[in-house]
Formats: C-alpha cells, sequence, structure tokens
C-alpha cells in the first residue's frame, strides 16, 4: 500500500517569527511554559502566527478482539457495542465532554461483534455512526493466540478506510478516540514488539483487573508474542496483534498528519496507533499534541520510547478519547494567546530591568530607582 | 475583626451519593482519576449530585510593593500598573483566558502607585476595574526591610474590603488573580513564616531574575524575617510582610469559602493568600480547587505544605490568574460529568465480569464466555 506523503513541517522563518511573538507578548520570557511550546507547535503544524483551530473532529474508532475471550478484560465484549450505543446517545464520559467543547462526534464502527443498522431499512444511516466493518458481519479480528488479529489485506483495507474517513472530515484538528474490549492488550503487544520493551513492562490494569489477572493477562499476551514472532515490521506487527480499529486509527492519523492537521492523542491505545505510525512515518510526531499520561501501565512507557510529554496527568484510564477532550482547551488557549495577546510595545508596558542584577546587595541601601 | 464563619462542609450522606453516582456512571471504576475526586469536591461544595458552575469571577488583586526597590524583581514596579492598563484592555493573559472561558474579570486595586482614575470627572469609574486603595494615593505596601508593610488597622481594612467585594459578586465560583511587582518576595516571607521552611526554600526567580539575583533577593529577605521577628500569629506575618493584594484576596477568599464558592487558586502568590485564611479557618481548603504547579520555586513547598495536590503542571509562572483560567474547563467538566453521564443502569451496559478472576491460565483453553 501507498502511504500519504509526510513533508518536513519544520520551517526555521516560522519558527523563529513564531518565538519572537511569543517573546514579546506581555510577559516574562517563557513564564507560560508549557503553553508556549504547544503555541509553537501548532503554529509550525497551522503554518501560522495567528492559528485557528476550527471544526475539532473527534473520531471513536472501535472494534473488537478475539483476544478478549481469554480473560484479559475486566469487561466482556458486549461492553464494546453497549458503549457504542451510549456514545450515539450522548451518554458516555467522551459524548459529555466533546459536547462541552463544541468538538464534532463520529463513531467508526471498524469491527464491533453487533449490528447497529439492525431492524433499518437496507441504505438506511444512524447520525454519528459509520459502519466501515473490515471483517465479515459482527466480527471483531481474530484471536490472536490463534491466528493474526487480521490478514494483511484486511490491515491495509483498514488503514486506506482511516485514510480516506479523516480526508472526507471538515476542519483542522483530529481528536483520537477508541473503544474495544481487549485493545489494552492489543495496544501492549504493539509497544512490546515495536519498543523491545518486556511485555511485563507494557502491561496493565485496562478497565480494571486485579493483580492476579493482570499476570494473567501478561501472560496470555507473551504466547501472543511468541505465536507471531515472525511479524516484526509495523505492518506486520499491526496486522499479526493489532485491532481494526488501531488500523483505522493509523491510517486515520497518517492522512491527519499529510493533510497537516492537529493530531490530539488521548491514551494507550490512540498512543499504540501513533506509534505505528510513527514507525512508518517519523515525521508523524511533529503533528501529534499528547493530551494526557495515562493511569494505564505501559503508556509512560510508550511515552518515553517516543520522547514525548503529555499535557495532562490526571491519572485517566477510561480511553474514548475522554482524554484528548479534556485537553482540548489548553490547544485553544494556546491559539487564543498567540492571536489575541498584546506585545510590550503595543500595550506600552515596560520590558524587563536594565539593572535587574542588582548593584547592591545591602538592602539598607537606598532604593533603586525603578528605571 | 471577625472573620467569616465557616461551617464544616463534609456531609457523610452527600459524599457517600456523590460517590455512588460517579461509580455508577458508564466507566470503569475510578477510570477518570483526578477529575472524579474533583466533581466530588464541587458536589460537596455546591451540595449537589447535579452540581452547575455559573457565573464564574476572575478577580485580579493588583498592588505594589515597597520592597520591589530593593531588586528583588526582574520588573519595575511601573509594570504593576502598566499590566492593570494591559488587563483593562483585553491584551494580558488573563484577559484573553478570562474570554476564552465566558469569566468575568474585575481588576482591583488594592495600593497600586498609579491614579487609574487620573483625568476622568469625579465619581467616574472605569469597566472592569474597581479602585480600592488600602493605604494614601498612588502608595503601595511600604518597604518591609524597613517597616511592616502595612499596619494592623490597614491589614484589616484589606480584608474587610476583600470580603466585601466578594459578597457583591454574582456567581458561585471565584478565581483569584493577582499583579503586584514584588509580590513572589511577600509570599515567600508569608510560606517561611508559617510553614517555618527556611526562606532559601521558598524563594524562586520570580518574573525572571538569574541566579545571582536570586541570592540577592533571598538575602533580603533574610532581613525582612529577622526585622519582624515579632511577626509570628498569620493576621501579625501578613501586616507586617505581606501586601495589600495578598490582604484583599485572604478576606475574599474567607468571604467565598464562608459562602460555599468554589474557589480557584492560582499559583504562588494566590496560594500564599489561601495558605493566611487557612492557617485563620483551616476548613477554608475544602473549597478550594488549586490549579496548578508553579514553576516558581517556592509553591511546590507551600502545596506540600498545605497537604493539596494541583491539576495542572505545566511549568507555568505568570500569575495573573492565567493558571486557574486554564485549569477551569476542567471544573466544567467535573460537572458536566456528573450532571449528563449516563449510569450503566440507564444506558444499558454490562458491568464488570463476575469471572474478571479467570479460571484458566492457560491462553490455549477454550475461550471463557464472554458473560
Amino acid at each position: 500500500m501507498t502511504l500519504p506523503a509526510l513533508s518536513d513541517i519544520y520551517n526555521a522563518t516560522r519558527t523563529q517569527s513564531l518565538q519572537h511573538a511569543l517573546d514579546h507578548k506581555t510577559k516574562p520570557l517563557g513564564s507560560l511554559g508549557r503553553i508556549e511550546a504547544l503555541a509553537l507547535q501548532i503554529g509550525q503544524i497551522l503554518d501560522s502566527n495567528a492559528p485557528e483551530l476550527h471544526a475539532p473532529q473527534m473520531v471513536v474508532f472501535a472494534a473488537d478482539h478475539g483476544l478478549a475471550a481469554r480473560g484479559v478484560s475486566a469487561y466482556p465484549s458486549d461492553v464494546t457495542w453497549q458503549m457504542v450505543e451510549n456514545f450515539l446517545a450522548g451518554g458516555a464520559a467522551v459524548s459529555v465532554l466533546s459536547r462541552q467543547h463544541g468538538i464534532a462526534l463520529t463513531v467508526v464502527d471498524c469491527g464491533v461483534r453487533h449490528n447497529f443498522l439492525a431492524g433499518l431499512p437496507p441504505g438506511a444511516q444512524r447520525a454519528g455512526l459509520q459502519v466501515r466493518k473490515v471483517g465479515g458481519a459482527e466480527q471483531g479480528a481474530a484471536d490472536s493466540t490463534l491466528a493474526p488479529a487480521m490478514d494483511a489485506a484486511q490491515c491495509a483495507a483498514a488503514m486506506a478506510q482511516g485514510q480516506a474517513l479523516v480526508a472526507a472530515l471538515p476542519g483542522n484538528a483530529l481528536l483520537l478516540g477508541e473503544m474495544g474490549i481487549g485493545n489494552t492488550s492489543a495496544a501492549a503487544l504493539l509497544l512490546s514488539r515495536l519498543s523491545g520493551l518486556d511485555i511485563s513492562l507494557c502491561t496493565g490494569a485496562g478497565t480494571g483487573l486485579d493483580a492476579h489477572a493482570v499476570q494473567h493477562k501478561i501472560a496470555v499476551l507473551r504466547t501472543v508474542l511468541t505465536r507471531h514472532l515472525d511479524a516484526q515490521t509495523p505492518l506486520q506487527a499491526l496486522a499479526a496483534m493489532g485491532g481494526f480499529e488501531i488500523a483505522t486509527m493509523v491510517g486515520a492519523v497518517l492522512q491527519a498528519a499529510h493533510e497537516r492537521r492537529v493530531v490530539v492523542v488521548d491514551g494507550f491505545i490512540a498512543s499504540a496507533a501513533v506509534l505505528v505510525s510513527h514507525a512508518l512515518q517519523p515525521l508523524v510526531l511533529q503533528r501529534c499534541v499528547f493530551a494526557h499520561r495515562s493511569g494505564e501501565r505501559g503508556h509512560e512507557a510508550m511515552l518515553q520510547y517516543l520522547g514525548v510529554q503529555p499535557l495532562l496527568d490526571l491519572g485517566l484510564r477510561l480511553g474514548e478519547g475522554s482524554g484528548a477532550a479534556l485537553a482540548w482547551p489548553l490547544l485553544q488557549s494556546a491559539c487564543a494567546l498567540l492571536r489575541e495577546m498584546a506585545s510590550f510595545s503595543s500595550a506600552g508596558v515596560a520590558t524587563k530591568r536594565a539593572d535587574a542584577q542588582p548593584q547592591s546587595t545591602d538592602p539598607h541601601a537606598a532604593p533603586q530607582p525603578a528605571t
């Protein structure tokens, strides 16, 4: 398959001009901390000193995992489709948060074991839902303890549909969400294979396994890695041990990066899709804002492996895109500050004292002139 | 002076009912991390399982400090009034962020060395500004190397006007902002005196001193502490080493806490006002949400002394209330999630598997029924 081409968005002129703008805003140098780095990044992605985010799109990629039958999740697979219905009804965390921030929410059924269109006339659609099943009807990814999660053709089809669906969305920002009972396992497997970290360092409690069950999960995942020892390239690993929603997300990330959209990465599973995308096209990372450090074990290792720092650290471990939505206002703030803050000269504010280095260390000396 | 009475807002019935609501939302138990703790706190403050924040008020308390003449700040005192003009003109960070989030912004001149009403007819006012000077016209707090920053009567007057101005504001949330060249020194002095920590552990670069200048600042502050060794109670320390804006903020915090408003605490200086308020009325902390961990040295020690955890950690060190405004959407999210998220039963989502503890650790055993 052909991957979308990515140009290096780093532009010395733009970067200097953004840094100059930030440094001359009415605030001490660098005093907005990480928000300034964020403003610089978004300004580079959108190639503007007055960046404006518009029509943000939250896409929740949903699919089931055969692996879920192996006791790797605290919840049954049926929760995947039930939560998709909850997203569509507006009652899930990502629904509430997207509504709060005016983010359009689309759920993509990449392979949920459920027919969301049952009982509807042929050709009928449901608002907010795109049915793009990669496998057969009501079929999730295969149990990777027994077989590859998907074959190479399915993986390519998933990525292609991910590209196509982003290409059809408006706006200049993509927020990554996901739903799929069993998908922390798939993400842990991809992290272990691509980074070389032992699976025990990549595996966490997911939706709420106890310590004993986490040990079981690690044992299961170790057998999966052994079974798919031949799947060493990013695409091979994605097909063998990923999932339909993750493969579709990889395509979506590559397309969004190609179009220079700002990509807001949620937690462990969304980061796993970025991990694969990055292995295919390293420049992807230039376009990615990592929303938060998840409470899920393995996410910190993944962020370190990618060499990135997230915005929030709130112990979130829900997924769905909830962390991306919670962080979204910080991106808007970064842009608003660039666009709307006054400069020292425009506001008539004095800059740093030339004599900030004090002449006298005797506090009882006569007061220094205030420049 | 009489302090506003504070009741213990902890209510076992309300707390249990909030926790029950959170635990039955469609998400794994505790998976929204710190946002759940925040929802619980706001629900307790507003005594509601469906809390709604309305008419949030950002108040920027501004004043000058005689101590600024001692070379403890990288910027001249004139920046205080110039930044107040910038707040009023809408070009400062706190102006931009308040506008972004629909937060009403009021600047209170508690003692800036400037006449903001010069040239206006007698009795005229300026939109967004309250002139409530504690000292004389165009007079800041006294240089605490030479004298108490203010006398006891001025301190009481500042606190009383802080109470009065909050009492007159609408809404149920107060965001604390401040402006005053020299006020990281006042905050460091209050932290050192009230906590017993050495001043070197409480003192940072403020608006941008270099390492040498920080050493000078510490030396100056050490002489202030020695000069005011008799100022040991919270009120004595506040008068001797605080500032007009900090004393007014203490009154505002106490009043907001009395009225059970949600108090959103910005950085080092706002936290110092809470430190004093807490020393006077420990129950204040129940009503406080700490917005962020500042990059200013001393703030982490202050947060630890108070035993609180902030929401954001973005290396901010601007003040003005900018961190409080950046964190504000997280409070709104916490409330929205409580109000709008579906429960497992209302959404028809299955709960945790009874067999989440797997029977078999052999991944090649027959798949377990998905409950």
